[in-house]
């Protein structure tokens, strides 16, 4: 047997690139990765999910149906739960936030694949940030779709040239191939940018005005898995008040689940101050936002339940592809979130890990000022796990570049920014860019990662 | 905008047949569905997932692994339990059962629909059993593959049809297109059916035969989800002794969680008497074979874990489909299941599983030869959760017929037989089958049910 057995998608799903970061750091153990965007082991709810998961299995009345089969679209429950508080978080209670709308899934991961799977033949155009998020890149290049890029500023991409590619793509016969504008709009991975909310509507508008050379509906997927993760308090304005313990608490670690947890509270999560509106807000636009969402950035991946808001026809397409692919996510998860947002224990844990958070950044940025040339430009973030950092031009931080192997060798790994580039003939890949987690790392290895970076940065940026 | 945004695949992905059924189950109180095929809610493991579950969740050190993220393959452990596992149930220890080559899924289905993805184009051809599970089908039809079906026998497809069946497609010039043989090996879904181990060894060796003309591997998918349930004692011997508690404790419901429980034992799980080998113990072709299994069925569905053995280049493949798909099972599941397995409360829990469904098919068996006209064949199972019933010819009991009409208003409902058949322009689908399960309704409802269906049944054949 000479020929492969792979399918086309099976022969074209390529590596993902991270992979080898991932399986170096595992092998490194003196290592510091500053590539992972693995959550703080320390937030992680331990306590409470074992105190939610000791009520749902107490009785078998309860315990039963969370060990039993469910629903696909997702327990009606945490459906509708789901609804509510993307409507706390968007300060809107219509159509375009009913339960109806909302999928759960195994992560908002599984969501994006299947949505892909659903509106994409081989051959089709999503376009997306320059850079984004890229397992999403990993998808499109398995499932044999083409990327176009759009250039991101720091409140979101430039609509200006949005428009540019969209004018290109029509000029060329190439629109009726475009599906869908990918976003990232939270604290973007890689950048940490945050789209505004004029820029959600400017693009859905832009999108509109081209649907009818297109010929059918073209989407906003609008992908908010960092959403929750706003700094509290934001990175820019210091902390009015000293916090107990101050610093040294902070270097420890934080220990946050041993005292007043089990007794909810009010908390800052949601429609607060700062937080932006998702474009399911924008009027007039229900139709073509697919939102995506995740409980396991804010509260667990290891319990990952995510989700997603999506109109019809979208709704019932993924509804019966996700009934192929698992028919519905594990209840035992889906029981465990639904109960954690019923009693309030889900905000209670947010807004600790949102405090946590701002001073691993807090933490980040200072080693940065410290120790990273004057001429490193620093893209800082409202909230997320990552910093962005552009390096002077010609100056590669790529996977082959000095700089990296340099660093890998002083034992200090990042994410190469090229990474986050789709493969788009009409533009290079910047190779000077990188991406830097405070997410796993603790705060005395940020700073001595940040420092050995530096160092490095130092020797080969005159 | 007329024309739709959905892509090929989305477009086609039909709503299963099964929907409508398990629908008109949830909104008829009144109703006893003999169609699902769910497991029994009074054998989910409620004490034992909670005990196991407080473990893990008891401090940090365990349970933050357990909720954070996780290695796409799955828990380095959980896989070496699963190898240890399968291999107890082959009673063979060899490379086609080495750790390196399982993967945990979430559920067999993800590991089902994954495979397709990596070796399946569009218009390829997948053999199937005739009648096969029909959400297999579901797939298949999503994915834009055909299907071919091969008869089934008592002990598993007719190797003669087989061979006919591949000899066609080889001089229509179509061989190239068949990917590999899918069959559901043990108590399958829906009839019932174990497959011999000396048929698994003859279809190998059959596809091997058709390879060269093919040009590439022809696999054999062995999907041994039921294989645990097998009746302890088996519905054909008598049990030897009476149990305490005899019948009326059958009646009152299994509540096996209430004495006991913690105190693990040597179970008679695995390798036993009956038990048939799976194809993975099949010399020679242990690059042939493609094995899924779940711990869904056995222990909880509601704690999807499911698994597989892969060979190279497929296992590779898989696994970067995977992390497209939801890189990796949420990890508090699989942790779950590994403690399961290493505290021996999973080999227990099955015990007592295999026990209760033996206890549930025999008072089906005993309704069915009460309640059942003689001339109706029943095909009854050494395990799992059906019963396969077969109108004398010319007598339709699927969806539009007068049986399923009367049957529904008489408050049963079972899944017509017709459902289990992939479309296969070669032959008819047969209408005069039902698949009856005892799965998920209690002894009581399994009674009335057979009662009623059998009154119905009494009215149409002469």
């Amino acid at each position: 047997m000479k020929t492969s057995a792979l399918s086309a998608l099976g022969r074209r799903t390529a590596l993902p690139p991270i992979s080898w970061l991932m399986q170096t750091a595992l092998t490194r153990p003196k290592l510091i990765s500053l590539a992972a965007g693995f959550t703080d082991n320390a937030t992680l709810p331990v306590e409470i999910s074992r105190k939610l998961l000791n009520d749902i299995l107490r009785s078998p009345k309860i315990g039963r149906p969370a060990l039993q089969y469910g629903i696909t679209a997702g327990e009606t429950n945490l459906r509708k739960l789901t609804a509510r508080h993307l409507q706390k978080l968007d300060g809107a209670d219509d159509r375009a936030h009913s339960p109806e709308r909302v999928m759960i899934t195994g992560g908002s991961q599984q969501l994006l694949y299947m949505t892909l799977e659903a509106i994409c033949d081989e051959g089709d155009i999503i376009l997306v940030e320059d850079p984004t998020y890229f397992v999403f890149l990993s998808i499109l290049q398995s499932q044999g779709i083409r990327a176009r890029g759009v250039r991101l500023e720091r409140d979101g991409i430039n609509l200006v040239h949005l428009e540019k590619v969209l004018q290109r793509l029509k000029k060329t016969g190439e629109l009726r191939r475009v599906k869908a504008l990918y976003l990232v709009t939270y604290f973007q991975n890689p950048t940490g940018v945050t789209t505004s909310f004029a820029k959600k509507a400017g693009a859905l508008k832009l999108l509109k005005k081209f649907e009818r050379a297109a010929g059918h509906p073209i989407y906003l997927i609008e992908d908010a898995a960092y959403r929750e993760l706003r700094f509290d308090p934001p990175l820019t304005i210091p902390s009015p008040s000293p916090r107990p313990g101050g610093a040294r608490a902070g270097v420890r670690g934080f220990d946050f689940e041993t005292k007043g947890l089990l007794t909810p509270t009010l908390s800052s999560v949601g429609g607060g101050e700062g937080e932006v509106k998702s474009a399911l807000a924008v009027r007039g636009f229900t139709e073509r936002v697919i939102y995506t969402g995740t409980y396991s950035k804010p509260y667990a991946p290891g319990a990952r339940v995510g989700f997603g808001i999506l109109p019809e026809p979208l709704f019932t397409a993924v509804q019966r592809i996700k009934g192929n692919h698992d028919f519905g996510t594990a209840n035992l998860l889906q029981q465990l979130l639904a109960r954690a947002l019923e009693t309030g224990l889900y905000d209670m844990h947010v807004a600790r890990v949102r405090k946590n958070y701002a001073r691993k950044a807090r933490v980040m940025k200072q080693a940065l000022a410290e120790h990273f040339p004057a001429n490193v430009e620093i893209w800082e973030s409202g909230g997320g796990l990552y910093f962005w950092a552009r390096l002077p031009k010609g100056i590669s931080a790529g996977m082959k570049s000095k700089v990296f192997q340099t660093a890998l060798n002083t034992d200090v790994l990042y994410v190469p920014g090229e990474l986050c580039y789709a493969d788009d003939p009409s533009r290079a890949k910047p190779e000077n860019e990188m991406r830097i987690s405070f997410g796993s790392a603790s705060e005395g290895n940020i700073r001595k990662g940040i420092a050995r970076l530096g160092g490095v940065l130092k020797r080969f940026i005159p």
